[in-house]
């Protein structure tokens, strides 16, 4: 986890004080169980809510630990130094060290996508109340990095919308993957412990018991998270290059805000860097790289070997870490993205109206002109606009074979940007509304 | 894609023929739609199907794109020596080439998928036979690949099923995300191009119209789709596994099925290598090799840049066909897997009676043993099955000080398997009739 | 493989022909270190021989494995058919079927990287005489997309140059890294064969012998050749997204060359799109994808396991074959790119000589202007370019506070680009001359 | 950076006091090199010095830095009020933040490479002593997982030591890739600073100048060396596989060394897990992860985007701190691996003989019996061995086709392991002496 791209709130849920908070709930929860089954003593069960309050010492775990070279010991131990050890001797009756870690890191998996899911609502919102605004700004659209047809700048904005919220479908999808717990036993049989305490461990926890665990849930749920992560991820980079060009010194049809105390370059006042949007850039490789590492953590031996946990250890906490700060910096880089609609029409006219060539063309053979002969008038004056800058509009005026087929109303008519944008309303309602 | 590993249905998806009448019948229901809203004269819509039982000429298309360099035009030229140069000259009218290539694409995939969902739920079938076949045949779980705990053949095979019918699950998921076409023009704008066609030719095709194209289809529906197909290879990979460790020569507790006529080595008859297994363990890495492209795929520069195709023309057949291979082997592997009941016993057997340490223990605190004296008990007589070989049960009989505790019936009792299959109905009720 | 992006030498290395003619190679060569050694007759070596001029019948080949299953065996049978039986009875003798696969892929993966050595040769010697070529001519160095300080395009050649030609050396290392071969038997003890056949074969094929083989040849070394690839096709993109940029419509400071013939849209003459360049930038993703699974190959159980197999069954090939069409590609772009040194100029001067603003405001301190005042002065002149649109010379000439410190000469002799090329000439030195 | 996986001095690389002291020396020496040019006054660089034995205060380097906005500016603003603002007016003239930020992560690389070579020297001196104490100690060859011929526990230790002798050489390979610095202005064009400067920055920190920068040093150099470590993972993971293997309860040739101490379960005294190979397999995928963004950052825009940096923020410390971490726990393995000889003859010694049956047929032959009469005799008393657990060579003895053709000695002689053997002395020489 890199500090610099971290937010309090996703750490703290990878704070050893959290861990250690679910692993006792786990335990007392399923106590609660035992005793409703009449395994253990109620006074017992009861006896662990004792601790409900407490915050657990870290120092003192660890302490144990040292000495005891097992963690869920440690804790156990420590436990009992809370709420004594006659009272805590039925604690983790049947139950083994996996049972409390596997549900513990799907609880925090869990919780990590709830805040992902709020921070992707949140740029929705963003992208959203941006393509409202510059819903008819135009712009040119461009394929191959080349000039091509006119689109509008919320179209732009829009398209990462529609882009988002199946990002956010398929985050909420995954969350579903990973919420579920298993207190299972040593090898999944339930042999020492009844499958009602998971049942009523995973309820009180807000996850689904794992229908079939060994000692451990099985590992592909835990690959397509991450695999979802990295896709979520490849979308962020998507809106972060698009802002990238836009932000070229070229193009400048947008800009990362800038704010007025924020140390630029005044001598050079083009010197407006999107770092920002190229942080994301490399944020977004950064998340992808846990999707391979969690497809190869899929084939544990048997009934578990512990490979994968070193790698949770790393991808659990930087994935989500860094993509909750990726949406955010997003977030904050869309809301407060700074659109110049002059510019926007600078580079759509430069080439001075031929961006409509393909319409004239198809004007002219709706106006009686044979296909090839469309295609000669318009290639003729099309090469005056490419090699001496001429305007495309007064050349087909200028041109007596033209203007034998169209009027100059008509020429201008097929120089209406609205043509392009007719339909912006209809795909807006495909994508806000549906 | 490699022929050994691909079988004729899912190849010829991507087939030129296949595509070729995709693309004709694209074109073909775009003019009627077209023809529909006025746009163009219905008997030219109607001459477009005349072309619909002509298989199209590969090798002719070939000719003219070596010509004209694009893919499109030639089969649109080679489409009009069929129907007619004056009948095809509506024949793509206000369409751009990724129209075309984009709703094929998907098409395609789309055909993939439910092959591939086939291919599971045939999978699946298998993996359910065996579960019941095998539900009570009780082998040793393995964690750290170190005996544990009794489990049964029937759970890992029902793991197994689990595992694949979230897959399924998952596949269906990816299906829908890339079910979807767009007829859109040049920039998705539909400048040129009524939303009635897209629509008309989306419904005719089975899918959905893309709410926001640009010249493309927003290429995260792929990413997720072939992220998708890496998880599922993952699983593969994880029931690969756990074959090649149960045909080991030191576990032999199933072993991939070996024909009569096949050339084994009767010279050293133990020489039956799991080779099928291997191979799905290979497969499996060059599904999942397509996952990372296909999410550096995402990022297209502002409408569209073309870096996507090269790789798509790799990934698209290959992880498919590869993948498609791979489910049928393995449900192959799976219906005809020789489980040996009796080497299971064996292994469980290994240190006699060792298994239920655990459980004598427990028994002997219950009988009112203090904790320490359970483990000092237990641990000694262990010890002699470890070190010398003894039967622990009849260790634990001939010691006064557990006789003392516990009668003979009662430690017999503890060395009974059904202890730990008792939830086997339950786990297999949640598993197969959830 | 993707046959649009193979080139037939390349090709031809991976058929089945080639394959078959290694495999005859190495048996042979293997029988005449055998009589060497009296194992064999001498004349059973030399009749294998025989068949030096035959053209292996694939057909028949396959024919025979339908039937026994195994390659290998099938190949030999084939080979005693034209040799005779009795002849070929010590042909393979003490080998087993590894000791000729494992030797053969080294030799085809060899024989790849002497084409990919001839490649990249060949992309080096045009990346130098296109930066000898544009040595000098300037254009507007960027950072993060945005305007920086003047370089010149000789400078960016030759960056290229020295990244492949440190690319070259790379290649060599991993040519060197899969040089060798091993006949060492089942289990690589050279129980049934002398360690001297093994020499002989390697040397006769231009191997070294592997120091200590399994059954196969330990796959660390076709990782790290893999991983060399996945780093030279990174240094592709790298190159194809320079040029993707400099071709952009609002830059265009280069261009893909454009044949006359060539089906370019002449009613959008601005519309020439770097479609080699993207095509590079997807073909070094595909060349990439081989790096983690070759390296998931390299942990094979004990002696070996045939998990890496289907793997190399693609990746030796595809990968092999697209990075050299990407290379021969690629330097054909560089060879025949067309630049446009006067777009150059036009974009380097955007901001009507602000680019020197750094220096005037080096220069203003130099002349006893504090830090500060210079500062402002450059700041508030600077201002008018960017907000007015006024030529910074100018403004500075007409400012009495910056005339008062600075001559009208020494404004001008601040705005010489050869103070941003001085030192070209030592980095040429560096680059081409080391 | 896992913490539990990470080693001091490692981790004391990649601390921000090793960070401020390595830019403090790179402008120090800097401007002693522009003070020998005549371009800075002497004392000014002199005056540097003075903070040679500062220990530099992170938390006000960080406080400045709140304000600033700039790492770089914020340290120098520090340097400053250590050495006095005047005599500090001149340090980092001419020079751009990444000839700091680039050259002091080269150094810092070459310094984890250093670590890492003498990591890989200890794993290797390790595996050396090992593969001679048990040069000759006889165990079964498997492939497939499934027995094959004799091997010896030193052949293992051998072909690991050879394999990490090549991962060795790869790493010097490595960092020589990364052994390199810039001082060479904001574009790369030492328009600003002499390549004095960074000739002399480059020799006082042990680097070459890079022959060709941009603004950064170009990142395929940090591609190869990240790819190299991958590589190195995938080494280790091979090596734990195998540890992991042999430690299976039905194997135990080898086991992880279990100190007295430690807490083990003695009630199930074989549940010694290989817990440390495990994780050191989940490592290697950690490390492993690091190799496709690092080759995502080859393809920076221009003379820089800053896309790389987050990531190598990332797996700059967590890539080489996990590795170490790794190379040292190997070793600690390795050294203390307790290998079981006598299980090793035990499981070579499961089918009773048949490991021989290849070799009893080769001898038939060459007794004059035909290829089809030896194959029948040895296979009819391999399956007495395989059906009914006849031991193989009693057999032979019994069977009279057999004895007719070779006496009881002979026969005896067909069992003996240094056949298998005899070549081990070849191979050690060509591993070890070579």
């Amino acid at each position: 986890m890199i500090p610099r791209y971290a937010r309090p709130e996703m750490v703290s849920i990878w704070s050893p004080e959290t861990k250690f908070r679910i692993w006792y709930e786990i335990e007392a929860h399923a106590c609660d169980a035992m005793a409703d089954l009449g395994v253990i003593p109620r006074e017992n069960a009861e006896a662990v809510w004792k601790a409900k309050d407490t915050e657990f010492d870290v120092a003192r775990i660890d302490e144990i630990e040292a000495v005891t070279k097992h963690d869920v010991i440690a804790f156990l131990t420590h436990l009992a130094e809370i709420i004594g050890n006659d009272e805590a001797r039925f604690v983790h009756q049947g139950m083994t060290s996996s049972d409390v870690l596997d549900t513990t890191f799907n609880v925090q998996l869990v919780r990590a996508a709830d805040i992902l899911i709020a921070d992707m609502e949140g740029l929705l919102a963003a992208l959203k109340k941006r393509a409202y605004e510059h819903k008819m700004d135009v712009r040119i659209g461009r394929s191959h990095g080349i000039h091509a047809e006119p689109v509008t700048m919320g179209l732009t904005f829009a398209r990462f919308y529609a882009e988002m919220d199946r990002g956010l479908a398929r985050l909420k999808n995954a969350r579903q993957e990973v919420a579920t717990g298993a207190i299972s036993g040593a090898v999944g049989t339930f042999a020492n412990i009844d499958p009602a305490v998971e049942a009523h461990v995973c309820a009180k926890l807000g996850l689904r018991p794992e229908p079939i665990s060994t000692q451990v849930i099985p590992r592909d749920r835990h690959a397509m998270f991450f695999a979802t992560l990295g896709v979520i991820a490849s979308s962020i980079e998507n809106i972060a290059i698009e802002i990238r060009h836009m932000q070229r010194t070229e193009v400048l049809e947008a800009e990362e805000f800038f704010s007025k105390g924020q140390k630029g370059s005044s001598a050079m006042p083009h010197k407006r860097n999107p770092v920002l949007s190229e942080n994301l850039t490399g944020l977004a490789r950064l998340v992808r790289m846990a999707v391979v590492p969690a497809m190869e953590n899929v084939a544990l031996w048997h009934e578990r070997d512990i490979s994968h946990s070193s790698v949770e250890r790393g991808i659990g906490p930087d994935t989500t870490i860094h993509l909750d700060f990726a949406l955010s910096r997003l977030t904050g880089v869309i809301e407060k993205l700074v659109v110049y609609p002059k510019n926007m029409m600078r580079n759509l006219e430069t080439f001075r109206g031929l961006v409509h060539s393909q319409r004239v063309m198809l004007a002219l053979t709706q106006k009686g002109v044979s296909r090839e002969d469309s295609y000669r008038l318009v290639q003729r004056n099309a090469m005056k606009v490419w090699e001496e800058g001429a305007d495309f509009m007064e050349e087909l005026k200028a041109d007596p074979e033209v203007t034998s087929a169209m009027s100059e109303a008509e020429i201008e008519d097929k120089f209406d940007l609205g043509y392009h944008t007719k339909h912006v309303d209809t795909i807006f309602a495909r994508v806000f509304d549906a």
